[in-house]
């Protein structure tokens, strides 16, 4: 029962992003060089986005060339389009993330483009990674529901997925955007995913906007899915939804699994650790749950009354 | 698939009794006023400890008889021992709920009793309601772990259970008393309890302290548990994790079953409106998600450039 989970931290992208301040490059390079030491299966180093629309990461050159490369760790990046994406392959990514959402007006909203806008230009991306050996990976947002148009069908989604097959995306990453998810839906898409793309890799994204996220991770894990998307600190946030909870907390995420007798592949202490660091990076506190509270076997001494 | 839940709200008991401040009786009594309305099928209303030993309940008797019962909600107290069950009774509650530990330090830190002193002074109580029909119901802490002894097996859980079968308790609460419990020791025990003990009644009562409270509500859900507490607001706490979560929060669990397509016999917008209340009733933020991030069907309304 010590199936192999493969854990993905997206808080230097997902998270600082949307941070009000500006985290200094060599601070970044100095997390996710830690980070690499934790057995992340994956990190999702920044995102190749115009300087202008996402100030915050705008070192993503030095950011992705200054960092430590452990073998065995993914590095993946976010890439928006064609020009994102020349600029990741200049850097040697080993993946590049794509994303588009599953609805209109979310895509519209966030991506100023349409599920057939962003799948036609995935096309163009896909023909510029090609002769490399760089993993193409797609993020659909809202797969579980859109803050604008509510529920998204099951079918659209197995249609967009189908879709992301055929023009050559490797894996597919499920993305509940603003914590709209509950675990029925969560285990019933999941399952339906891995049992008919069963050669395409999914990843898990969930956020824990309405305190569902590790519920929402339990159902996908019941269905099959053995990735998992989680922010350190649970940084990250969702715009429409103010001071919510943002990407469920990769260090409570590898706790609970370790604690089922998961094998997740990472050292918890060394990620607690990174995490420690990060209300003093980003100048505020984090969401996550086990850095307070501190890990399920932590023990505590008697009162002193019961001593005498 | 709409299978019938029930949802047990603790705030104003497990809540309330570890708030700073005193929260004035007429203001408890509104707010469980305000809870029966909504379709829970339990409050624990109080408990009849003594004022020394819990200051914040000082008013159980004022409370229960101030309140004003709707047929259909069961209203439980928590009682301590043969006088608070006395107390109670002239109250005429719907059901007394006695308490113990599972593990003997914890016991003797919380309640000055070893596992065996409670179950012998459970007998004494039971005797005391002997020719009422109150429901017995006895609550089962560190039944997941002990925060000073750490593992509680399970050999150890089920012998406990089947010892208050024998005394005459009719409902048994396996609570995660400081958020230790993961999700597959949850269903593992859960699905235990409920195969051998079938004319039990068995609730499941989580904390959030480390995050997997919702998950493992979920796993006890597939245990075949169909009782749950929780706590509006998820008021509670850890008094062994300053700043951690406390109990899991009513309006959230009946969020996210909701969601799921379940009966939970609770209008959660009226629930919605009772959690608003507390901020200013008990003076400070409190952790539940759903009241902050609103519903998971809430909509957006598209940003302002896009109707341009």
């Amino acid at each position: 029962m010590t199936k192999r989970l493969y854990i993905q931290d997206v808080a230097t992208r997902d998270g600082f992003q949307i941070e009000a301040n500006f985290i200094p490059t060599e601070d970044k390079i100095a997390l996710i060089d830690r980070l690499s030491e934790t057995g992340l299966a994956k990190i999702e180093v920044t995102s190749f986005t115009s300087p202008k629309a996402i100030p915050n990461l705008r070192d993503a050159e030095e950011v992705m060339r200054g960092i430590r490369r452990v073998p065995g760790v993914v590095y993946t990046v976010l890439v928006p389009n064609v020009k994102g994406c020349e600029r990741a392959l200049a850097c040697d990514v080993d993946e590049v993330n794509l994303v588009m959402s599953a609805s209109d007006t979310h895509g519209l909203a966030n991506l100023r483009m349409t599920p057939e806008q962003s799948l036609l230009q995935f096309g163009e991306i896909i023909e510029v990674t090609r002769g490399t050996d760089v993993f193409i990976n797609a993020s659909l947002s809202t797969a579980f529901g859109c803050p604008f148009e509510g529920e998204v069908s099951d079918t659209r989604i197995h249609e967009l997925i189908q879709r992301l097959v055929e023009i050559g995306v490797q894996g597919i990453t499920l993305c509940d955007t603003t914590g709209m998810a509950d675990p029925a839906q969560v285990e019933r898409l999941c399952r339906h995913a891995k049992n008919h793309w069963p050669d395409a890799v999914f990843t898990a994204h969930f956020h824990n906007t309405r305190g569902m996220g590790l519920a929402n991770a339990l159902a996908a894990l019941n269905a099959g899915i053995d990735r998992f998307d989680a922010s350190l600190g649970g940084l990250g946030g969702c715009p429409y939804a103010p001071g919510a909870s943002g990407n469920i907390c990769t260090e409570d995420l590898v706790h609970m699994f370790q604690r089922m007798g998961l094998d997740t592949g990472v050292d918890l202490d060394r990620l607690l650790q990174c995490a420690a660091s990060l209300p003093e990076l980003v100048g505020h506190e984090v969401p996550g749950a086990v850095l307070k509270a501190g890990k399920a076997d932590r023990r505590y001494p008697k009162p002193k009354w019961m001593e005498v």
